[in-house]
């Protein structure tokens, strides 16, 4: 079963949680044991597992991205000026696979899907893969 | 098949290497083809598949990584103080997918599967599911 | 199914696309729905998925990388000297899965997979499994 999904991002760098609408889709197609593919469609948007707890969390993972990655840098080539987002994007991955186990995503306590802006704002899709198995 | 297996680490940044366990357990499932999903399931831990000889390249490995993620960073706004820990997981990832064939993780002579400690000492356990295909 | 595929790498470090050599096998095999797993056999080489039109993003990509790693660091041990290698492809990740849909990869407009080579010229290769599914 595949399904596109559609995020409309409103910053930058934007970390967006994704796994309640993916865990629903898992509910509705009755998929009790097997494993999720989540893909971004971009090459300056990826999908990370990380903590949905403490937002706080999300706003110093983009700041440290980015201080390591600056958006401005004089020896880029890249004409389009977004090097840093392509960098960041390969970084945290452009897909993640997770685990389902009796009809739930097998995340521990604190983690959530991320779907991954990093030269927003823009209309962002991914694809979600489920496979029973 | 999914299995759940536990590991106590022992430092704040540790590199264990799982890959006998996870090949013990294939074996004992008899998968002669097919892949396996090795899953973290905290936060500040994750996995990755880097250099299984010279202990050395954990120890550079980590020193690196902590270096570009420092523990203490007078910006960070998360109040368990771990932010690093986080960034370091997503950039290795929470998970990895691994080949098999002819029963045999299909790793290179080097390759070796290492669950990534980023905020021990804790007792973590990471989830490994078996799909024959 | 599963193919070894082979790379002749021609620099210390380089992206090599390989998505049309994936796509063939995946014609060939007459795979219409599922995914694949493309991973490298390499510790100093890992895959990603990324931009395939301007080439200024690899170099840009390349040379950013290697200023987070620097190929000399004082204090790494590894007598190999190759420390950065190995701590770029964990970054990029040793592995990539990738959907299948309508017998071609699910990816972007924009997006390439690529083989990326650390610490060359070398010979390397990399396995692709493919599963209908």
């Amino acid at each position: 079963m595949l399904k596109t999904f559609h995020v409309k991002t409103k910053t930058r760098d934007q970390m967006i949680d994704v796994t309640r609408d993916i865990q629903t889709w898992i509910s509705e197609q009755q998929i009790e044991e097997g494993f999720v593919i989540v893909s971004s469609l971009h090459t300056t948007a990826g999908i990370t597992v990380n903590e949905n707890a403490d937002p706080d969390v999300k706003t110093d993972f983009l700041r440290r991205l980015d201080e390591l990655y600056p958006w401005e840098h004089q020896k880029d080539l890249h004409m389009e000026g977004n090097t840093a987002a392509h960098l960041k994007t390969s970084q945290v991955g452009h897909a993640q696979t997770i685990i389902i186990t009796n009809g739930r995503l097998a995340l521990g306590t604190w983690q959530g899907i991320y779907f991954c802006e990093f030269d927003g704002p823009r209309n962002r899709k991914f694809l979600v893969k489920a496979v029973q198995v």
